[in-house]
């Protein structure tokens, strides 16, 4: 009988491999050989997996956007709305060791789309993810009455997605300066500007 | 008599093709090859500007801080407070050719000090002139008695901070959808919701 492997699950394993070695080395080092090396597979076996590098790294972005779906899926309403609302903002923030390493990974993918502009629909998933979750957090202020009066919502969606975005650089590149708990600060500070005086 | 060559001069325009040989091809592919072609240089006489490739790029970023000192220091303020603020923080945002370069290339230095812990100070004295910037416009806004009573001067300058450099990451990622008219509208809501409902 011949041995049957979960070509899904391989490739997942193959992607992981291939995110740790980019943080490691840059995405411009991360070769198939020291991909495989890292899976513990052949070089030769990769092919089975990734016909090319760009498919390799296609599959990884979408890991991310998979992940940060799965996270909205299972977010959970637990408490006021502002609170709820804030949470969902930080599933985008490197509030964490995970989140942290996918937006470092996210910033390489990102300069490399300047280059290779091939790469930037992918790029655009992740961050069609964020401008989604900055819609829906406008949009929900609105429903419960909790924004101001005329808020220019378009507007507002796209000042809470550069804001979320500007915090999530500056806490991978800045983190001794920008700590995680001061991020949380900032973010839960703008929700409160964005609802009418009580 | 010999040839006198002015070394500061030629510095800077091997910088100068550097950061076209960047801009054109990632960072990784800026070899002093390539960029000794697009200077007009042989690759030997490179040595005399440069000694390593890491110095290289130091003094690419230092152009950059040069240049953002050079447009702050000539800054004129001509018109209201908030409409030279504005033109102020424009300063760092991709609203023109020469500026979206710049920033493509910080870009691309920023992802690489995640790998390179190394650049990462140089990269980190551009971020601090939008820092001081940012800092700048709060204090300003204090001084003439426009800003909002009781505003938290440090988180809005962190939080401007944010805001300014996310609208960037957007404007040169995403130009097709932020325009630069719109990130100037942004700007100037902004700074209108520091200031104090006249």
């Amino acid at each position: 009988m011949p041995k049957i492997v979960d070509h899904d699950k391989q490739r997942r394993i193959v992607a992981e491999a291939a995110l740790r070695v980019i943080r490691q080395s840059g995405l411009e080092r991360a070769t198939v050989r020291r991909i495989a090396e890292e899976a513990g597979l052949s070089v030769g076996s990769m092919r089975h997996y990734f016909s090319t590098q760009e498919e390799l790294f296609s599959f990884c972005m979408s890991l991310f956007v998979e992940r940060v779906e799965e996270r909205l899926e299972n977010f959970q309403c637990e408490g006021p709305l502002l609170h709820d609302l804030k949470e969902l903002l930080l599933q985008f923030l490197p509030v964490d060791q995970e989140r942290t390493l996918e937006m470092e990974v996210w910033f390489s993918f990102s300069a490399k789309t300047l280059v290779y502009p091939e790469l930037r629909k992918l790029s655009a998933s992740v961050q069609d993810g964020l401008h989604k979750a900055s819609r829906f957090v406008l949009d929900e202020l609105a429903a419960s009455k909790l924004a101001k009066p005329g808020l220019d919502v378009e507007l507002e969606t796209e000042k809470l997605y550069a804001l979320i975005d500007g915090l999530a650089v500056h806490g991978i590149l800045q983190r001794d300066r920008l700590a995680p708990e001061r991020v949380e600060v900032i973010v839960e500070q703008h929700l409160r500007t964005l609802c009418a005086d009580v």
